[in-house]
């Protein structure tokens, strides 16, 4: 019998997350009761959204309760399966949480073809973030050819993806990233036409100048005083995506946002987006995102922390904005 | 000759409007130009984005200058025409401002119907405020029956009418209004199920009482604490219509708003509005409301003052929240 490792949540943050803030508990691996499928996970993907599930409060989804396993979502391999559609060997995706082996209902369950492209891309640039970025520039940013798309934490793995496709639409992307190394990757790697390093201090100014024909479409990953400089440079009828706030979940007090007179001003449209709202349509996604990497139009690029002991660093670096690129955790 | 009478802007308020931000200027009336009609005004329409045109800021439309005319929707009888499309005693709707007589160009002009409604009527529940009530709420707020519809300034000329098409709709509606004179017009006159007097300190928790099942649409025409307010009470999925922001229109700092994170949370579409952009549509509405008026299904309310010597002592009211109905001056 296996050993399994998990970390369940010990305490709940206070601002900032710390690593006591998490218990790694072992146990036995379970079992498959009927209509379950056991994995061993191989990949561990970290995201901005975990921060607000550590918190006790009403959101679109439950928090994670007091010694819970925390929350997230694993690719691996199908070990013993009392489900039909699976097989051992399968490659799949689950929400099986922080630990090496689960077990996940049928229905939780995504089969994943790892010929088409390394399994760990499906918790990224083929996984949520990547339908992220597709569903919220598309649905509620609906750019425009010639269009200018600003998004924020871009050289991540909403953000990377949000302004390649922009690029693909044939609008202006300005990325804003923290730093100059991930500045130059944007632009250079990813192929944006500018981006912004708002460490540097004049991000009011810095944007205005990337962006001489206003921001027509704005997709935030940050939130707090970025969104509310965003405010200013909107131009009329554009439109706001909201996909995260992550400048926000560590606030103990909520930002204060100025500027919101230019919704009614300019005529913004503000749409706050999760994912899971277009469920049924994922696999267009994946369709079109995988074509685009197949034909190179789309850059991807990982961070990798080797072992699962690792994963509260790693979400900690991660909501500080040190990490570069989509965060993983390998776990096997 | 005809003597003609103006308000001119003296100076930009800073904060709350004076009567000394006004100046009242006499002169005689002038003579149309080719292609212009000259109006005798009978009725002039007061509104709350007069306010902002006072600011030198930019916005949708041009500030008024030091020594201008102040803007101003007319209506009144045109006494002599250089335009083919007018005829003396034709009854007309043009921003002439606030003045007895001006000068507008044919296309500036909205010829209406003054058998069909009182020509009041076309500054009001047929004007400007009954478009923006019918544009905003089915274009942006599209209430489903069943559907729980908030307006704050709910006895207001653009509120009551939002109520009225909601109840029209099929949906729960609940206003916000002033002082219980105007909260018992609004559900006993006007039909709405329920309104909330924000006067009484309770807002959240009586808004949250007469909105068992949350809100759907928020047509908001006040902003700052009320629009911070009903963010936590929107439902998944909701919609708010932000149509004017009169409580920040007069504050020297902008209003702080705390809880836009719920954009995200629920998914909340924000947009703002001006009613403009639908001009090509005008008829449409006309149509709509005229018929429902008709039909005795749409009440509404006018507050009157004599004479074009009151209009500032008006439009400081109107922006105190101490008139009730449609704010109009009654020209001659």
């Amino acid at each position: 019998m296996a050993t399994n490792k998990a970390w369940t949540l010990a305490s709940r943050p206070a601002g900032w997350v710390t690593e006591d803030n998490f218990k790694l508990v072992e146990s036995e691996a379970p079992r498959p009761q009927e209509g379950e499928v056991l994995v061993k996970g191989e990949w561990l993907s970290l995201d901005p959204y975990m921060r607000g599930r550590m918190n006790d409060v009403k959101s679109y989804v439950p928090a994670v309760q007091i010694g819970q396993v925390m929350v997230g979502e694993v690719a691996g391999e199908v070990l013993e399966s009392k489900h039909p559609g699976f097989r051992p060997g399968d490659k799949v995706c689950a929400p099986l949480g922080w630990q090496l082996y689960g077990c996940a209902k049928g229905a939780e369950l995504t089969k994943v073809d790892a010929s088409r492209a390394p399994l760990s891309y499906y918790l990224g640039v083929l996984g949520m973030p990547g339908k992220t970025a597709y569903f919220g520039l598309n649905e509620i940013g609906r750019p425009k050819a010639g269009e200018t798309v600003v998004v924020s934490a871009a050289s991540g793995a909403v953000g990377s993806v949000v302004g390649q496709l922009a690029k693909i639409a044939g609008c202006r992307a300005v990325g804003i990233a923290g730093g100059k190394a991930k500045c130059d990757y944007v632009v250079k790697e990813l192929g944006f036409d500018a981006c912004v390093d708002y460490k540097a201090g004049n991000l009011h100014r810095d944007l205005k100048e990337a962006c001489a024909k206003g921001v027509d479409v704005y997709f935030e990953n940050v939130g707090g005083e970025m969104l509310d400089t965003l405010l200013r440079l909107m131009n009329p009828f554009s439109r706001i995506v909201v996909c995260g706030m992550i400048a926000e979940y560590n606030l103990t007090e909520p930002y204060a946002h100025k500027n919101l007179r230019a919704v009614l001003v300019n005529r913004i449209k503000m749409q706050g987006m999760i994912v899971f709202d277009w469920r049924e349509r994922y696999p267009e996604a994946v369709q079109a995102l995988a074509g685009y990497l197949a034909a190179g139009r789309l850059k991807y690029r990982e961070s990798v922390l080797q072992g699962i002991e690792r994963a509260p660093q790693g979400l900690i670096a991660l909501l500080k904005g040190r990490n570069f690129g989509k965060q993983l955790v390998k776990l096997g």
